[in-house]
């Protein structure tokens, strides 16, 4: 065991370690406070664990774990963005690729490589196991939203279409699991929580 | 799909959200506020990822980090036991195996016994799978209390024989993070963070 190895691996786990103060716009189902990405990423990484029979032939489960696990570490330096944020969006990808090198890089070279690898199929999201896990990022925060009272939605009036929009990849990612989140979209737009789309006239 | 089946599922992923309301002892590394067993739970299957090359023989990674991830869930209901409370540890035991009882079997029965035995194969500490697990579960709070400036070791005036019993299990866990777990505990208590033990004349 190199010492300088070990001692290199200890710093990346201590520098994560921030991941628990990025936090989201999403509150927690009791609406008591804001979530965190650190809290989050456990979320759905048990989100796979538990929804795991609904992957899509393909997925490899223990696989999109470690993706969930490692998948917002970038906020670490990036922060999260509001998904609904348009401008904040626009550089969104470019603050991450630049968060990804410094911390990834903290780890030994071949080690850095492979988390690196991880992060960049999830961003690609084209494998099965990519697309399921990021499925499950865009269900977690309907849960939330649906359980505190509209959450996010309400606070910033958020309409039908632009929720289709942002959970359009549970369809492919995740078809067994679209019905479910097609009619909690329902219900939350008849609750009030999501805006009914403008009609055109 | 049942539904009934997936509506039982997404129950237990709503419910579990509350361990992020668990409060831990140990603080952040920057010690800005107390950690919360979800961000734990996160930050140690991490930690499993990164440190896996120190794993020994039969260690299964992928499932030590399932493990992680489920092994402090019955706090929710049970709540976390500080470790150096001695009266606190005489039914905690008890009030776990109740929260397990409870928890799981928010899910369909066969998820439940495969959650259960994930937790019970924890605890009972005997597979190396688990046994690495726990040592993780162990060093965590060591690289908190270093990086936070002695952290719960001051604030209960811990000594030296209580740090070394508490983190015995690495020792058989993880041989080959042991020489770097004594390292650290020396350096603490050079630091003042850690008491050394008393000197029986």
């Amino acid at each position: 065991m190199s010492i300088n190895r070990l001692t290199q691996q200890i710093q990346f786990i201590i520098e994560i370690d921030r991941l628990k103060l990025v936090l989201r716009q999403t509150s927690l189902t009791d609406n008591s406070r804001r979530e965190n990405s650190a809290e989050h990423s456990w979320h759905i990484a048990m989100m796979a664990l538990t929804l795991a029979e609904y992957a899509p032939e393909g997925v490899d489960i223990s696989h999109a774990i470690k993706m969930l696990l490692i998948h917002d570490l970038v906020e670490i330096d990036a922060g999260d963005t509001f998904c609904y944020d348009v401008q904040g969006n626009q550089n969104k990808a470019e603050k991450e690729a630049q968060a990804a090198l410094r911390l990834f890089e903290l780890l030994p070279a071949d080690q850095a490589r492979e988390l690196r690898s991880l992060w960049d199929e999830f961003e690609a999201g084209e494998t099965p196991t990519a697309k399921f896990a990021a499925a499950l990022d865009r269900i977690q925060p309907l849960l939330h939203n649906q359980q505190n009272g509209g959450g996010t939605w309400r606070i910033h009036s958020i309409r039908r279409d632009q929720v289709m929009k942002r959970v359009a990849p549970v369809e492919t990612g995740a078809p067994q699991l679209w019905p479910f989140v097609l009619q909690l979209i329902d219900e939350c737009v008849v609750a009030g929580y999501i805006k009914e789309a403008a009609i055109k006239i």
